[in-house]
């Protein structure tokens, strides 16, 4: 894995399993419920493009670096709540560079199983936004990338172009840091220019 | 496949794309929700029975004409809303082929990895009706299978029939088919006959 | 297994598939729901700790007697739900013995398919508390396990105790029998105690 690939999958799970924990912290969860939904919103994503790729036991089950840093991550936004609700900028920054990590990773994982275009994509798009998906429904609330933003979106178009530019050869390495660097650009604009996707009215 | 399970399958993808479709439509959702809960409803279900089998990467994932028709419907849906809220008779004519469909598709490729009664009535079930339990959670709404309605009673005695009349050595292709028209007939009975399963009083 | 591990399963099996099923109830759902969130309460941990350590099919859906115990538990709650309303402190027991012997089952499949500190204790975990997780989820409610009580940090503490006695070589049977009671110990001190774990203020 390149450095920035790797340095951006850090900065993705801590700003995931802060938005994990913020979330079970507004639900008045526990302590364990805070942990949970960090881990889900960061990990489970992961997780589940593993159980469908057929790598089992998961990946994030099994590397100690992801999960302790998730941890950590829960564990300080629970004793700083109060100033972790304060930082919201940072943060979507943060969180905007880990969609492109997990896509980036996902699509990547998936093409080197199987490069099939539909495969990279869900994968890539699950990676990325599973965890999220997971949070919403252990919080009892309609999943957020489903109702609004520009956000799912990105990493869809980030796992369909890793497909695109691999079937043409791309050298992996290059390729993984261009998606990541494309799929935060997108997710950026998208926060920039407010895009939404349309409703049916 | 035998060409009446193949028609009978996009006829159910279809159908469940649709209701997919009008729930996330009805829930506000944008765009991508529709395409989402369309895909979940009509492809999850499926996507589960073979993570159960061990089947990876799942066949839906792989297998491009089936997604394509649901995001196809589900397209559809979204524009032309408000026509298809009037079309609810054919739409649950076709929702009960579907239904049929996919329990016979699911009975037998859980009978072909291994011939174990629950096995086979779990999987054929839950590839007939997981896909619906999912849009509902996704939804944020009690699972409608599980309140009401004669519904995933018929897949469950379409799947039990399945692995009887398997193991007494039916041929493949004729009994998919019969099992098909069972559980179509018994959710076509259930609808004109009003029948449900009984509440605790 | 141990006897008394057989035993303990069975006795977690029903106590699980009546809460699921009295749940259900509650809810007004039908009697496929009962039997659903019965066997989903039981059994649905085990299955989703199967799938994580690549065990397909899972064991709960070619292994009948475990179904079999749940669908005959959720039926009798179905037939007698007044009655089980007022037998709740030897359910609290039973249940509490179901999560030692779950914790244990789990941990001690997951140490066998790969040795990993993290693996062990989420199987483990989840095998015990998994399955209460998708009742709440069905039931369109918040875990009750992410927001009160000393629960699932019973079965944390379990498994974290199996993978690190078993690393030190103790052999097999004593041990699951040890986390067994630990679990059930730990869990019933927590009732007695009224133990919870804090919330963000």
């Amino acid at each position: 894995m390149s450095l920035i690939l790797l340095i951006t999958n850090y900065i993705g799970i801590i700003a995931f399993s802060i938005a994990g924990s913020m979330k079970a912290i507004e639900k008045k969860m526990d302590l364990l419920g805070v942990l949970t939904l960090g881990f889900s919103t960061s990990l489970a994503g992961g997780i589940l493009a593993d159980l469908l790729l057929g790598i089992t036991p998961p990946t994030n089950l099994i590397y100690i670096p992801y999960p302790t840093v998730s941890f950590v991550a829960s564990l300080l936004t629970f004793a700083f709540y109060k100033r972790f609700s304060h930082v919201n900028k940072p943060l979507i920054y943060a969180d905007a560079l880990g969609l492109g990590a997990f896509t980036a990773s996902g699509a990547s994982l998936a093409f080197g199983v199987k490069p099939e275009p539909l495969l990279v994509i869900m994968v890539g798009t699950i990676t990325a936004v599973g965890g999220g998906v997971l949070r919403d429904i252990l919080a009892n609330e309609i999943p957020l990338v489903l109702t609004k933003e520009f956000y799912a979106s990105a990493a869809i178009i980030g796992s369909a172009s890793y497909y695109g530019l691999a079937e043409i050869g791309l050298q992996t390495g290059f390729l993984t840091t261009l998606i990541l660097l494309l799929t935060f650009g997108l997710r950026l604009l998208a926060i920039e220019m407010k895009w939404k996707l349309p409703n049916a009215a």
